[in-house]
């Protein structure tokens, strides 16, 4: 693993928020929404042998690694600063996505993080008009907090990949941390993209700010991820090209590429 | 690896009992059964980054991780206390249920376990009307105890999955170990769950409360089991919305998810 | 990993050409030219767990690893000396191909490359007559010697495999480095071998060798090319018996070749 | 990795012959006859957690580990004792491949190794009346033996899996090796199961003796073998049960089998 260090920021009673690419982009898209509007700063970037063997190339020409990525806000107004926790990638092995999930306790334990809140995406399998937002925690005297703000406790379940390796994980060492997610269809284009759902986004990230007492404005985030919708379009093109490529690249395969 | 110890018992010239999810869930369900009964104390939690990437909610909305876990129980009567290995989940692949194997003997080392007895299932593809309990050993010696307890010496075959190494392992660094196998159709529902079979666990802690010397009550292990069966067949509708996320977890595929 | 350490060169302000098997071998061709028809030197070889378990049987009935190599090449005209990376093999997991990226990367820094040009295959799906080149770039600064030598800016999309990982792995540890990829339609024959793509392989090292200031005979290169295919044709028939043998070694699967 | 040392024998300018599980059991049946007929002493045992996770139970009801071993033998007339390396299973993934043949060539440095015998399988898809012996070498001054001995000499192709590596990685250490390969046609069963090749065997410890001057008698060969095919055809009702737990031990998936 490989680390990039932009910035050592000195935090006050910190919460962190987490949110890595799933289903729905529910989680990804609220942590991105969340670092835009707050104008949150990078302070370190985590790149992993796990992740997919796979670079970007950005609209300048300029090449990118898959990574994942601290950010921080100082909260002028409010008594606790904010750590959030996101990235382009999840690790491609259940290993991969462990030490990920330590890395990011490490740095909650580094900071003294006050409260984690990780989130997630509640599969319906069936269409949402106004998505519900559930949650779980770590400790029973946070059900509490979800009464309080009208989330929906879960009552049996399961959470998977770094999202939920980073919420059981936090219980282990004794972080307090809510899991919050929010209802989206799960459903999936013919090409295989993830619809990539605002809707579910906006609902948790309601509930998400009231727990924060942050105010920001949620309304820009349709069109934002309108924007996105369009971009991905634009991909579907190449999408066959890249899946080819990752999977030569990934699949055990006969040496018939060797050249002698 | 992670572990938590909740504390360092003083045990008297312990035996230990090991039993892992696997078929049937016939050396799961047996552990359990024993724990419960004599009220076994936990004192250690092993968590794996091999385990699936995934953490259970439960019913009162609170996480779990997937973990193993050992279990004592003070013999007021007798001359040997008691350690008990279970957990809710195997580790995905051959290194990682070799390391698991690995820990548990190095418990059975630390608190000098006179004797291993390891619990796995014994599939005869039919039905089973009343389970034979069949046995192997890590040492010749301890065939004379397979006779006495009416035990049916496996005579050629395999035992796999971490069950299987820790009773190989426990020969290689000379522990004597016995294997009880109980009989057990092998058989899955429609939907892919295994059919947990409470008879060939019973039929399994018959024999091993005789070697262990211990007596507790076996009636109550079928009600228990039915109340698992009732839970299973409400599971069944989550159960493609699990397979799907934990499937998208383990899975490399393209990056189609990568949100820029 | 294994290394073989044959020279320890000195070295004038070197620049870095990699180039691994992949996609119509266009930068594994490349590489190979570059080194033959320079007399470049090789100087170090790299063994990797990762790779195949693999090894090839030369036509005079020697062994030789799976391996992938350093050469370097003494610029007696010029200010920049040159260092080569080849291979006849990619590692077949991520996380080795992550680690001979960083090996390549640990290389540059110890000779203190001063630029890093990478190459790879740039996939149409289409028949290409005159194959364009394509690049991409660690730092906008570079971007001007795209222009210059009439190289079309990649704007959207990526590099998977060691290739694009060196690359983006060069910006990660701040060496300037530009990725050029050139046409190639990326066909593969009925028996699953890739077209070997020799005008792609062309066109690239137009552009290399005028980046890099050197002159040399490409007519060649289609020539001990179409050497390659006749050998390929004769490979075609061993083909199955490869794979078989590979996957066999590779699959997890059932002990049916354990002898008792 | 574990190890068992059960002596340290003092050698005389040995000689090492390896033979592992492989297509048709050529090399392991050699490797296991050479050993039963020398009576050559087991000296070291070998356990890696990337071998299959399984154990198997004899025939007495004893469980055995999966294993590679070391054997010696002292050869009072001639002047080069011999160490065989054999094994009943092969590590499942290609770097526990790699590890294994580096703990066999650490075992060649150790004790001084001569000249390494490794052995293999030479496919050739129809059936084969006289086995022809073909060979390779690590470096060219060896290729006089395989005429003096008439051995054929491989002129192109490739050697997979362990059996391969130690090959490759003994050239790499700069241990002479001669890789001798007996033609089989490569069949298996409708059950899955490899024939066993004791034809190809014969033929094979026909010239590997000759080279290391040793004679034994080659005729019960055909016999052990005859034994070993009425044992797997006993084992073959045996087998889906088998595969199925082995299946289900190696393969990731969705934790149905979690017990709550």
């Amino acid at each position: 693993m490989d680390f990039k260090i932009y910035k050592e920021p000195q935090l006050k009673d910190p919460y962190m928020v987490t949110g890595l690419p799933g289903i729905g982009h529910v989680a990804k898209i609220s942590a991105d929404y969340l670092i835009e509007e707050l104008k949150a700063e990078l302070f370190e970037e985590i790149y992993s042998p796990s992740f997919p063997p796979y670079v970007l190339i950005s609209k300048d020409g300029v090449v990118e690694l898959l990574k994942n990525e601290f950010y921080y806000w100082k909260n002028t107004k409010l008594k606790n600063d904010l750590i959030i926790f996101t990235g382009n990638v999840q690790a491609l092995t259940p290993e991969g996505q462990y030490e990920i999930a330590k890395e990011v306790l490490n740095r909650a334990e580094k900071f003294k993080v006050k409260k984690l809140f990780t989130m997630a995406a509640y599969v319906t399998n069936k269409p949402v008009t106004k998505p519900k937002v559930y949650g779980a925690v770590t400790h029973v005297e946070l059900l509490e907090e979800l009464k309080k703000y009208e989330v929906i406790q879960m009552d049996v379940g399961g959470i998977s990949g770094t999202n939920g390796l980073i919420f059981g994980l936090a219980k282990l060492k004794n972080i307090p941390a809510i899991c919050l997610l929010s209802e989206t269809p799960g459903y999936v284009t013919s090409s295989g993209y993830a619809v990539i759902d605002p809707k579910a986004a906006q609902s948790l990230l309601e509930v998400l700010c009231k727990m924060l007492d942050i105010e920001i404005d949620l309304k820009p985030i349709e069109e934002r991820v309108k924007m996105a919708e369009e971009f991905i379009q634009q991909l579907e093109e190449k999408e066959k090209y890249w899946r080819e490529l990752i999977r030569k690249s990934t699949t055990p395969s006969p040496p018939k590429d060797i050249y002698l």
